[in-house]
């Protein structure tokens, strides 16, 4: 922390300084894979949080600039994902009805919003504060998240008509009676979307692998499959102009050439009705996308910075709020197609986006006849494959505490509300590890045959001394455990069968105490006072360094007597017996 | 739990059936001394609340014989306390203006709401929850809530006539700007009574004590002080007319005769907007009669049932809704001196309770020249040694995260809100400690001599091996500090200087782990294969039995090799080096 770095610190010149001929075909490669993903993916997910397809694209262009320039991770694609589009219409849909104006300048709002807290956090290095999601409570939004947003695909997918305002249920339900009313011709597009997806995820890439394809050639066609189900569907549509024909449901047209300057809505009284929701939002998609940058920097043996990447972040949502997008985030899929194609550095993205302008300006009539049932499959193969059921269930049998916080927030998504939800999801995992610490495990232990090592009475055979109590605490001493930990010494005391002799000693193991706060450090003067008129003396040993400096500091190891405090339970024990 | 107890329970039953004429004596001598106490006590509280003074006498009565019956602390003196009756008019006097019946219902409502919380959570055994409550944040709120109750207490003892509502900043500033009109007679009462009060608390103690006097004959005397305030100034002000020569507030005429029943408001939406605060009142109210109670008991070598306790607090607090009174609890003050004067079982209560009977019933016209200034003295000196700065300043010698929970609670109440004052305190508590546990004290750690023992290398001259990196981490591992960690290690590898040799070898001492939650064994599941691909191996030395157990089951010994696993950090060193 001696020198400061010349700012704006601008981390792209990493890569631009050192950049080799040789990254240019793999990051050119990977530009026009992840492109052909983008395309549809950004169209379709811009539908989803309620705004018109072309907001999609415009949120995949100056994003997918800004970020190489402010992040640490190389490879990362920027644009619209799914979870942060459901969140988004979640936020808006009330305040504003769908397919109007407002609603498009309260996304930029919201983007903008999200920007500015991503950075005011990253500046303040609050990156940290991302830690207190436990894998539990992410895992189980997530998957409650993308359960909305396939079943809200459904109705796209079926054509089946379901009025787009409502809870996850009333939408469920709707759905459901609405099942006898499939369009035919919709669903039978959409369903062989569906199987042409499919089959190019795996069956296609394992037949061409035996024939002796390799990895770089299997990969654009693989991945290219959205591309071809979207122009399959626009040319059947188009030609049996299924439109009106059948009533299948197309995208229509879609303005040509860029957004131009967009504004955010400058007003208070917004700004804190969406806070939360932008809250939220930044923490997922920050979340989302640094997963992402951390898993591919893991691959490629590099490392990234937390709060520089919620910079990052912040600035490609403050980008996308001033180019006529909605927030945005680095999505994992498209990421690990970006590095499995060749890309080097951010140099993809940034063709990425030469792509996308290209689009937006001279082939948006394109997709005049795309059926949204396409972009329904699109959307639920690119997602399902996310929710994480085979979590909640290693965690069921590994720890029933993170399974409880997984389920609990699962079920708050679903049933109440997806900003909520998370909230929810977090106060219970926190409220779960406080109570488990606050009852924590305390052993009686006793000698391991004639060696210096102690253990657990109830796990060991162990020799123990008449005279003398010995308990370690397994847990740190705070206020949320000082009464539990008072009440098991003195029934310990207690529960001495009258044909033993009494106990004239308790000796407190502290090995696994890493500190004792104020609360705690009452209970056991007054626990050593009420033993004290009981002709009971307490004793300590394997006192941490840390610990033991503070409790010489307040005077605690002179009122009790430096005597009672012993280097090793080895030493107490003889002493002691 | 093999037998169920008979229901209903009623604790009262072991003191009842064991009950010898020798307690008597202290049981009626206790009772006659906290009435002489509680009589302007529970006057001078009601007037607090905002409320008329006989609502302090009825809240004085029934709930202080139901108590008795139902609780397990035998000594505890239930009635109308400082800070629950500051929290009550908190809550209601936005709601209704004081003086009116509307705000006496109110009062009452919130009385039944916080018993029926009380039985609630005393049947669900939820009395654990208490514990979240830190030292800090309890002594925190007291000591802001008293100096609340001092500063609206300034109003009446000199005179001023500064208006009921408000802040306490407005308040307090409203107060000091009245100084120079303050009632020179009233001021002259008041700060008399405030000398009486003083004297016999401890200088004439002191001066009986040296004249041989005996406890038992000072206490009476010493604790008689606020009646013979109260008769002092009634007569002083009757005699001379001084509510209408010199405009000395009196307290007025007081209806004669008991409450009979009365009904707390029963509507939801009334319901709603007191329930945060009856939640916060029951808390607070049951953790300081719990308190009281506790002290009592380890005294008189009893034990309580904080669940039981629960469940009286409760129902003394529904019998005050129903018999005129407002919330009550276990005060200390008058508990303490209950227990000094030889109270032995809650017959003293009951005794209490009727004596107070037949003051409201004969009595109440003796209030009439009482002056409220005399009241307010009773209040200031009844609570300004229990705000709690001595706490403060040891916190912040031991542990300053203590100490900044008790300076946002103290800020906190003081500024914003005495409800809100609790809960943010609360959770800044629980912000501090899980901010002190993600990121925790790593020690990297060296034989000590030729011993089996393993310190700190900052801490002790110990001896490494140069290829082994031997850890131990003084946290349990979770979701919050999983990252830290991981970056920690990371971190000892990659700042290795380069002329040592390289570690082949990161040993994990556990014996400060309690448990590993699912975020954190993905940690160490990644950090492994990371560490794989560089040729470091990772061991684990101490883990403790039901750590270990879990990973078994979960199949991670089995995966990383059970010869990773290694009893005691001695062997391990001894086959790694």
């Amino acid at each position: 922390m001696t020198d400061f770095p010349p700012l704006p610190s601008l981390p792209a010149w990493s890569w631009i300084q050192k950049y080799q001929a040789q990254y240019l075909v793999g990051d050119i490669t990977a530009g026009i894979v992840v492109t052909s993903l983008l395309i549809p993916q950004s169209m379709a997910y811009a539908m989803l949080a309620g705004l018109p397809p072309q907001v999609g694209l415009y949120a995949s262009i100056v994003p997918a600039i800004a970020y190489p320039l402010f992040g640490t991770s190389k490879v990362l694609a920027v644009g619209p994902v799914a979870v942060s589009s459901l969140m988004v219409a979640s936020a808006i849909t009330k305040l504003a009805p769908q397919g109007t104006e407002e609603y498009v300048n309260l996304a930029l709002t919201i983007a903008f919003l999200v920007g500015a807290i991503a950075v005011v956090m990253g500046i303040l290095r609050l990156g940290f504060l991302i830690n207190f999601l436990s894998r539990s409570v992410i895992s189980g939004f997530i998957s409650g998240a993308l359960i909305i947003v396939i079943v809200s695909q459904l109705d796209h997918l079926l054509g089946l008509g379901v009025p787009a305002t409502g809870s996850f249920i009333e939408t469920l339900v709707k759905t459901l009676s609405l099942m006898t009313h499939i369009n035919l011709t919709t669903s039978v597009l959409g369903l062989s979307s569906v199987a042409i997806l499919l089959y190019f995820n795996q069956p296609l890439v394992d037949q061409l692998k035996r024939l002796g394809w390799s990895e770089a050639q299997i990969l654009p066609i693989s991945k290219g499959s959205p591309l071809l189900v979207v122009i399959l569907g626009t040319l059947i549509t188009f030609g049996f102009r299924l439109d009106q024909t059948e009533g299948v449901e197309i995208v229509g047209a879609i303005p040509a050439g860029l957004s131009g300057l967009t504004m955010p809505i400058f007003d208070q009284e917004i700004w804190q009705t969406l806070l939360a929701a932008a809250l939220a939002i930044a923490l997922v998609g920050y979340m989302e996308g640094f997963a992402g940058g951390q898993a591919i920097a893991t691959k490629r043996g590099e490392e990234i910075d937390p709060n520089q990447e919620l910079i990052a972040f912040g600035i490609a949502n403050i980008s996308a709020a001033f180019s006529g997008g909605y927030p945005v985030t680095g999505a994992v899929s498209r990421s690990m197609v970006s590095f499995s194609a060749g890309g080097n550095t951010g140099l993809a993205s940034i063709i990425t986006a030469v792509f996308t302008i290209v689009t937006v300006m001279f082939l948006t009539s394109w997709f005049y006849f795309l059926p949204q049932t396409c972009l329904a499959a699109i959307i639920i193969i690119a997602v399902y494959k996310l929710i994480d059921f085979p979590t909640l269930k290693r965690m069921w049998n590994y720890d029933k505490a993170d399974a409880i916080a997984w389920l609990c927030t699962f079920a708050a998504v679903l049933l109440w509300d997806v900003q909520a939800g998370i909230i929810f999801g977090a106060i219970i995992a926190i409220a779960l590890h406080l109570y488990r610490t606050s009852q924590p495990h305390i052993a009686i232990v006793g000698r391991l045959d004639d060696s210096a090592n102690f253990r657990d009475i109830l796990h060991y055979e162990v020799k123990t001394s008449p005279q003398v109590l010995a308990m370690r605490i397994d847990e740190n001493l705070y206020f949320a455990n000082a009464k539990y930990i008072e009440s098991f010494i003195n029934q310990a005391i207690s529960d001495r069968p009258n044909d033993q002799p009494e106990v004239t000693s308790i000796l407190l193991v502290c090995s696994a105490i890493n500190f004792i706060d104020t609360s705690s450090l009452e209970m056991l003067e007054s626990l050593i006072s009420a033993f004290k008129s009981l002709n009971i003396n307490f004793y300590f040993s394997e006192v941490k360094s840390p610990v033991m400096d503070k409790l010489e500091q307040i005077g605690f190891v002179n009122v009790v007597g430096r005597d009672r405090f012993f280097f090793s339970t080895d030493i107490a024990m003889r002493e002691l017996s």
